[in-house]
């Protein structure tokens, strides 16, 4: 099958939903709190996925779409068997709404549960970051190199602190050696965007303990198209349908700290 | 006294030194090791800090200069009684090395102890903060607004992932309410950036353990012009002689992670 279409309606879509953004910030933003006071969503969050219903469902009606507010309704499928949009229009929804900088929308392209096309746009920095499988990845449409091994010591990685006090997902002892071993521990608020600093060497792993398909599902075209790994914490394939422990990282350093949990 | 002359050239030099990082970072950086793989230091920092040191001593050869560095000798003062220079040159070297962005150059002007003048100067998104005590703090020339007052559930809070493992400065668990009450924790990697990052609001608080002088010289100009807190953990004035317990924040949620930690 040819994806070049898709990849570059994606990829222009992508964009557009961006500018969005970024003129949204020039007015006030209208929050909403999910389950807590700092799970917040925004009118936007919803605009954007449904722009990108409307976008797809126009072009390729028999296409499927996971995006996080569950604004498309009616989808009856099986992954592995469908073609299927895995969106996140704003990934780090607390910087958008705090920072109003570092978010980024997630696009990924899943056909029958092989990751196919993956696009991140961080729209402040006017980044784009765009991958279709096979054909290399690019960050502003200039080739990203493949990934090189470094250490757990040379490295800077992404953490979130939560999980390295008392919580229900890890035994955060287990997580101390990555603290002390580290260059330094770095933590940005959107999954998609320490993903994409990897892609390019910002960042050199990313390990976290609880994230959903579309927080990933782009970052994972990116990095196994640069060699990097895009793992669960066991060294399996993520599952889609649900959340993950997830390791991603540049090829060296994804077998050390998989022992430390072991 | 008028500061308006030692002001001027403070920016002006700040944005010069910005313009020599933001140009060597096309080139391959050398990086030497001071204490141990995540103690980087460069050509680099010793370079600016010494180009620092030769525009004073030409302009005002009466100050002093407390620099990370050390590169200027022969220096005796009580810093009470002098008028001090006090510079980060790199400010976040490891990100200046790993990821080529997110460091800043930290200049401040402290006339017989009291804090006068603050820049910090991220060269990569070319942003200037600027502050003359008593005149307001601006970013790129525009005038930054007074901060108001955030609790802690709403707010981003920069942390140091260090401080929530057994560590020798705190007692990690007093630590875990902050990281568990927070709306997010984040961090940079550069101490003048987080600071800086709360006066525009960001983030709203950064806790750290064991900061230096330079790290800090020029945040503490900057948030004390817009009514922010910038003190050590205990709520006293931070000791520009020694390495300090630090909080900077916005008004609100000062004294309630103060709390935490008696």
């Amino acid at each position: 099958m040819n994806y070049n279409n898709i990849y570059e309606l994606a990829k222009s879509w992508t964009k557009e939903a961006g500018e969005n953004l970024r003129e949204s910030l020039k007015h006030k933003i209208e929050v909403e709190f999910k389950t807590s006071a700092s799970d917040l969503v925004t009118k936007k969050d919803r605009e954007i996925e449904q722009f990108f219903a409307g976008k797809i469902s126009e072009h390729f009606p028999e296409h499927m779409i996971l995006g996080e507010e569950g604004t498309v309704a009616n989808q009856e499928y099986i992954f592995e068997e469908a073609q299927v949009w895995v969106i996140d229009p704003i990934d780090g929804t607390t910087n958008f709404v705090n920072q109003k900088m570092n978010f980024a929308i997630s696009v990924a392209f899943y056909d029958q549960g092989e990751p196919i096309i993956g696009v991140i746009y961080d729209p402040m920095k006017d980044e784009l970051f765009t991958t279709l499988k096979g054909q290399g990845a690019f960050l502003n449409g200039e080739k990203i190199e493949q990934l090189t091994a470094v250490t757990v010591e040379e490295a800077l990685i992404s953490l979130n602190s939560l999980w390295t006090i008392p919580n229900d997902k890890v035994d955060e002892k287990k997580v101390y050696p990555i603290v002390e071993k580290a260059r330094g521990i770095r933590y940005i608020g959107s999954a998609a965007l320490e993903i994409a600093w990897i892609s390019v060497g910002r960042l050199d792993a990313y390990v976290d303990f609880r994230l959903s398909p579309w927080d990933i599902g782009a970052g994972i075209v990116l990095l196994k198209e640069l060699g990097g790994e895009a793992t669960t914490l066991a060294g399996e394939d993520i599952n889609m349908k649900d959340t993950n422990t997830t390791l991603f990282s540049r090829p060296g350093l994804a077998s050390e700290i998989r022992n430390y949990f072991n």
